[in-house]
């Protein structure tokens, strides 16, 4: 695991979230994209090496829309960027981590991705995301 | 703000989750230290240009262990690496957030540090950090 690739907030509204997040970072999201099968807009912000990643529902019963009913607006996710998603898939299998997607899917901002259930990783949800090429 | 400086993450036993977030990172933690006057016990990790701060209470008291009984193990806070906290929390009041240590404090890893309240920032914890030289 190379960096904190992005972390993934959950928020009700893009575009309140967008303003509030613009102030903090003193920039606006230097880009917006839909990922139509998990039922999200997303909207993504550089900080350095890293990215925040704002996350809100466009379908209600997707995972971000059930979230936000349990938990409120909140830190969703943790994404670790990889070399090789499939090797580090292997080596967490075999340390006894609970992977979600054993073959890895396709995500947001040109990654595939796979991620980690949170009762294996101290109730973190945790993804791994390599770059495609 | 330069980079996600680190993620903290509640935790209910310090020895168990160092042993998972070792298997994790593939290392160790870098390094201990108790931060009295927070009531914690934290490890470090290092991840690249981030690091991953577990946090564990050593005081009934104390913050991490209120939430700990509120909302259970999971991530506590973002802290974003500042060149200077005295400006960045000015620029940040002007812009209308909730700064909750408008006097910035000494906090773990030789750092100076300052709270910014959740209510202000969807729901996420955010700490403004800068190295002490």
């Amino acid at each position: 695991m190379n960096k904190i690739e992005h972390i993934g907030i959950a928020v009700k509204d893009l575009d309140v979230s967008n303003d509030l997040f613009e102030k903090l970072f003193g920039a606006p999201p230097y880009k917006s994209e839909a990922v139509a099968s998990e039922g999200v807009m997303t909207s993504f912000f550089m900080n350095g090496p890293n990215k925040i990643e704002l996350l809100a529902a466009t379908n209600p019963d997707s995972p971000i829309a059930k979230f936000l009913e349990k938990k409120g607006e909140g830190i969703h996710h943790i994404a670790f960027d990889v070399d090789d998603i499939v090797a580090e898939i292997e080596r967490l299998k075999g340390e006894g981590f609970v992977i979600l997607n054993e073959v890895p899917k396709r995500g947001a901002d040109n990654k595939i991705v796979a991620f980690l259930h949170p009762k294996s990783t101290n109730g973190v949800l945790i993804e791994l995301c390599q770059e495609i090429k």
